[in-house]
């Protein structure tokens, strides 16, 4: 019982300190020891004198002859024992987390490693971007769960200090020494200007740095949701064998346990903020903090730990589809290179009347090119049904339609062959322009060469590898 | 069972619509009745296949016939089971919140028509203010609570609306008449245009108008520990005869119940917090509001009943001590009559030179005139020690004072004896101006008369009486 | 000027009870509207005297006799005036917000019609669920937006109440009747039981539920973010002609009016956030509440109109794809009807010795049998390339993939040929024991003309035109 | 312009590297700062291509020579040139923040030491707790603002890492060293595995610390409020001479910079809120974030800034009282020296048969007994009048009620006259005990010396000088 050793903790310093004859400390220690707390005597207490300290040391008190009396909580308030006693439990349950964290980053750094190569679209707005490799995203969920760990690490810090220096702070009958060597006994230094209690700007930034690292565990379950849409899952949380997914639609794989992570980012963010206002107590303290922190402290611990150990576990067991990613990079049609394309033309522009304008426009306009549909989809794309009959007849028609070929603005580009198009303000003689201008850099054998080299992923990707070096140092030295 | 229910009452919607035999609901009743869930089965169920409600059903249909199972949970998908479930607890949980609300508002009123005679000051920014009687004060608590409450039970009325629409809320394989009957033996009418649950603004305004009841009561128990300050306490929250205040300090009466209010608003916050964010529920719905939903809710309840609770208990017992009250008034030397004061003094500006900014001012150097501190008394208010040692002098000082004679602006400004102060901008002149013009008015004895009359209470309460009779009229007829 | 509007209204409410003479309103009235305030003047004294209303006053007097001061702000206090001023803007501004909701609803409903034959996947836990059209889908957006908005109006209605109570809310020296007339003038009815300021109870219930229309406006937003993902994006926000996606990207059409509503409802949420607090102001009130306010009232307002305006133009503009929509319904290879599948085995358990339970396994199975990969395929999957080499060979093996022939459980089923599967468990055993009873069902003729009904959008749709006869009943009578 | 220095910071890198001929940037640079940017024809593009970091470089690139286009904005993405321009305002902003906060903690030390030997009651829930100086309790608000603040150091940390690694955060085709390199000139260090953005979890404590700063100063401000109750002020925040409390209540000096800071707390968690929630962006960024930062950052600077500037206004010109205070202390009856008497006692027990429980019961029955109040005020404590008329004559009683003599339990305790009371379950046997035990104990003189010494301030309050010496060890030493 944390309160317990506080109490003996004083004692003992009161001893060291001379202030009381040698002895006491220990015989206290052995009776307390030999007759644990009787939870229910105490509790009784409590109703009646509506004081849980008090009551406690009631209770222990009865196992204490009458001379050992004087020395139990001497010269301290209940907060004197009760402070030293929670930033001990604060310490222990962010270890606790510690484990939970340590053990997530090794799984997450083994899948880092595991799909270093395994190539995929980087996404910004939902939209598909450059390439990267699976495992270079899992860096990226690395370094921000490392970033909102190394805040739990700063403000743990804070709560190695505590107080023993009486009802309001300034030590009216406590010794300052006794509050020195009693903290010291228990691991603590001692805080200079506390009021009944620890100020709560000591204990506050911890629940801050655990609701942002939710908050990232909260982002990463929302990545993994995000690519786990079906009709092309890139990547699925583990589903087990005897798993149903809907009571009515036998089909379904649905992503609880990522999606359960965001309703816990949303539940340590209550609990946090119910732990902020404590910062406001009433001028040598009040007591309306201690009931909020008494239910929010746990369950912040406990949310917490639950989604580290989910996220391990996901992470541990995530299904990933190469094959769909894959298919994704080969949909794509090579407008993931349309920056290193940009900056091929523009290294040769000076032969030409075009501009940095003009090579933007290009690009954009192969892109959009490549992409436009057949005629026949076109019209189903403009389709728009009046009945569930000319529905059904749409979804044929579509049915029957064949997979278009694919065309990577790699091949269509030096092909010379823009076209004009409604999606964007561009005329027909600026089309021209620019494609006598793809003419005259592609007749160039040199340039062909180069160009085939910008769409190959190890061009592309060539600097990831700094990423995993400094990143993972040792694991990629 | 709640999600029972539901069942049965969809398989009774089917027979009532003949699209089944009749025969089923009975015998399945009749089965399920002789046979409780068994709660160890069905969580290691849950385990095995991660879905409560399909799990929930394997467990139902141990106790069936094969022939019956088809029956059961036909065309539905489980938030068609989960959702009429739910609202039902929500709708059972506000019915708990409407009994200790009734009990507290009666309380309230009985202790409003007690005090209706007590007068006491109103503070506004924490300033002595204008009289009221302390029944007033409950009347503004009083009317406070029902305007929050009014916000419960608005929101209580959209969960009169569910769904049995499937697994996407289009009725898919269901029938929307089987839904309007089960819905109708349940006790709602069918919302449509539900996902495969319930929108969430449907729920969200009940949690807001609960967490803005805990925060009408965190506003009174902030009254209440306003008025309870040492030294001249107007009102306490009951102390037990047995409690301890304090472990070190044995005079301490500590408000811990309307402190613990406090910290009640800050959690119902919090947990309201929680839940609005369900309202962003991915596309035909995601579970991630589940997980919160079924903490945050029971929770949000359970702290506003005790907040509920510990406020009527607060209320009921409440120590007032008018005596104290009364002091203050008679202490404020009638500056609370100052809007009237000013008033007297506006309607008899005609025969002045002075105008309507001339009157404030003269309000004001009165009231601070009288408020002025006796030369001993400034002395010591100007002196800062410099040690320990001047320190016990200055107390000393102070203790041997003698308490100054309280005089009233009442009598203060008859006497037409205004005086330049640091604390304003006015000069001599002005002065004289005033002292003039006061002297002129309360020379005519009709004007003397008057002004006795603006100081008394039952003048300055006069309109005290319409409030009791609007806000609480059955008692007050 | 609001304030102005309310002083007159009280001089006129005096002249109507005949306690003043007729004739100051007027006059009053008329030197005010000839005299416009002079801001900077009125700046210049509030910053000499702290107190913006008395400033105001002080401005406003400049230009009465001196004879008329005496009827200005007669009896009441600065609150007195602020209060129905501040009602009346809280008014206005909500009407603003009608407008531009009603604006959006218009252009929901016409959408929602356009679309009421475009068929797509629903998805739950953003997994492909069942069919549905596009325009329903629409229709729980308009619901959503409906009852969100609803609350508003509610809201609304507190507003219709104020105070002109005087100092503390108990009429020291205001008449009853001059309030009741004074806020009648101004279309309000008195609320009983005001401190200095009407309670904001009153208030708050409208911040929450602007704040409801907020989030629903994100999860709209959210929603057509997740359907605009590209690779096969159902629709996109319009994206200008000459826009530009990215400085780096060409090809990119990033969504940032749907992502700026997620934005936007973050702010809702911090502003109500900041105004809920109000509530518990000290006793007969302090003014912490009033600083808030001035802020987060008029941003709340502008950040959701803006919300409101932004969806709008998302909506009306919207680019819909259904071509790709009904890919995604081709690709989902008939399981969207795996709810109707399972009743439909189900009503035809009797002739086997089959239960419920195996009826959802073999759906199950089924689904996943058509959704493996071929052999070539998961050679890709299964596929960890260990260097860049690898990877571009692994990519090039991909591209060179046969498309797969797309199998639907609609044909799979009766063939019959259900194969155990790493993903679930189940025997082979059992798999020939479905695999039998599937023969035995489908060598009814009469079955195989049933099966083939039950995967048609007009048979699983057909129970959609209630919810648009329900939703939008004067357009679909 | 910060755009514009991380443009031409890049231009420097890649001439440092030699990937470009030397010149350009210094020529850029030369044609920029002659060419201020045209915000209007900056805005009016924007309008146009819906993309403000193009529309910014398409303005710069119209004062550049053709020639030298591309060597702007070189491989970058517009987040490259955003954040790092960012990161610096919000490290400007930070050291505003600094200038405020170390301009309030030099008054709020000045403040102290004035204080120093300045006796005020302590109190703890709001009751009268034991005696401190004020300059201690304003040592206890240091400490506290000293805490928030290293939080606001620590989080200023995270901005020395910036990134510029390209649209997907992978260098595509950014060069590592470049990216070194123009970091270094603009004074950051390259943060790796950055998206298209830094994670939000760098920014993220720095807003919360800032917030938890304001809470600080609202616990500051409460404080004050709380000490300048009108009846007996302790202190008072200034109040100009010219100043007008309440328009109908000119006696009312209101603290309304103190209750505004409590104003500005709320809107500084608003502020946070918002921003934290940046963090759970998509995959490698969606812009949801961006339109909150725009607008919250600015906001939360600002009120954090107006509110230390406040509060240093408050502190500095604080009026003190501290006559009042020491009437509080002598008026409180040697309560405040609860503590030591029961140590007193406790170190006396063993001549007696009383334990530690009844030494507790002893003081309290003391504190109680020296408050109880005459029978005459008794009486108009327990009476509740039922009509305005009595309740006039029970204020006039109470006028005339003589004030009772003020006896400190230091002299009552002596005289060994405990009496049982109603509020204590206490029965007259215990009491007679007490009694004869306290007899016992002052029959000794030695006894009644030390128990003299107990109650002097300089005893109860010598542990002071430790906490100034160690908060302000400069100028205490």
């Amino acid at each position: 019982m944390a309160w317990q050793k506080v109490e003996l903790a004083v004692i003992a310093a009161y001893e060291e300190m001379k202030l009381i004859p040698l002895g006491p400390h220990l015989t206290i220690e052995k009776n307390w020891s030999e007759n644990p707390i009787d939870l229910e005597w105490w509790k009784k207490r409590d109703v009646e004198i509506h004081h849980d300290l008090n009551a406690f040391l009631d209770e222990r008190l009865r196992f204490l002859p009458d001379y050992l009396h004087k020395y139990v909580h001497k010269n301290i308030t209940s907060y004197d024992t009760e402070e030293p006693a929670f930033h001990r439990m604060l310490l222990s349950a962010t270890e606790c987390v510690n484990v939970y964290y340590d053990s997530l980053i090794d799984v997450m750094i083994r899948q880092a490693n595991t799909y270093r190569y395994t190539i995929m679209m980087a996404r910004t707005h939902g939209q598909e971007a450059e390439l990267q490799s699976f495992g270079a995203r899992i860096l990226t969920w690395i370094v921000d769960l490392r970033q909102a760990y190394s805040g739990v690490e700063l403000a743990q810090r804070n709560l190695h200090y505590c107080k023993l220096s009486g009802a309001i702070g300034k030590y009216g009958d406590m010794n300052p020494e006794i509050e020195r060597l009693s903290l010291s006994i228990l691991g603590f230094e001692p805080f200079h200007g506390a009021t009944q209690i620890i100020p709560r700007t000591l204990q506050v930034p911890l629940a801050q740095s655990l609701m942002n690292l939710a908050m990232v565990i909260d982002k990463i379950g929302n990545d993994i949701r995000l690519s786990a849409r079906s009709g092309r899952p890139l990547m699925q949380e583990p589903f087990g064998k005897k798993q149903k997914g809907s009571s009515a639609m036998p089909q379904k794989k649905n992503p609880i346990r990522t999606e359960q992570l965001e309703g816990m980012a949303r539940m340590a963010k209550g609990f946090c903020d119910m732990i902020v206002g404590g910062i406001r107590t009433w001028e040598e303290r009040s007591i309306e903090q201690s009931s909020v922190e008494r239910i929010a402290w746990p369950d912040l611990f406990h949310v917490l730990c639950q989604a580290l150990s989910v996220t391990r576990n996901v992470m541990d067991n995530l299904k990933v589809y190469p094959d769909n990613m894959l298919e994704e990079v080969y949909l794509a049609r090579g407008v993931y290179a349309s920056s290193a394309v940009k900056e091929f033309f523009k290294s040769r522009l000076e032969i030409s009347e075009l501009n940095y304008e003009d090579v933007y426009r290009i690009v954009q306009l192969a892109c959009f090119n490549v992409f436009e549909p057949s005629a026949d989809r076109l019209e189903i794309r403009n389709y728009r049904p009046s009945s569930m009959r000319m529905a059904e007849i749409q979804l044929s028609s579509l049915s029957a339609l064949q997979q278009p070929k694919v065309i990577s603005i790699k091949d269509f580009l030096p092909a010379a062959n823009l076209r004009i198009t409604d999606a964007l303000d561009v005329c027909q003689e600026e089309v021209e322009r620019y494609n006598r201008f793809l003419s005259s850099i592609f007749q160039d054998e040199k340039n062909l060469t180069a160009w085939q080299q910008i769409f190959s992923p190890s061009f592309l990707l060539r600097n990831e590898d700094l990423l995993f070096f400094k990143i993972l140092p040792s694991v990629n030295e």
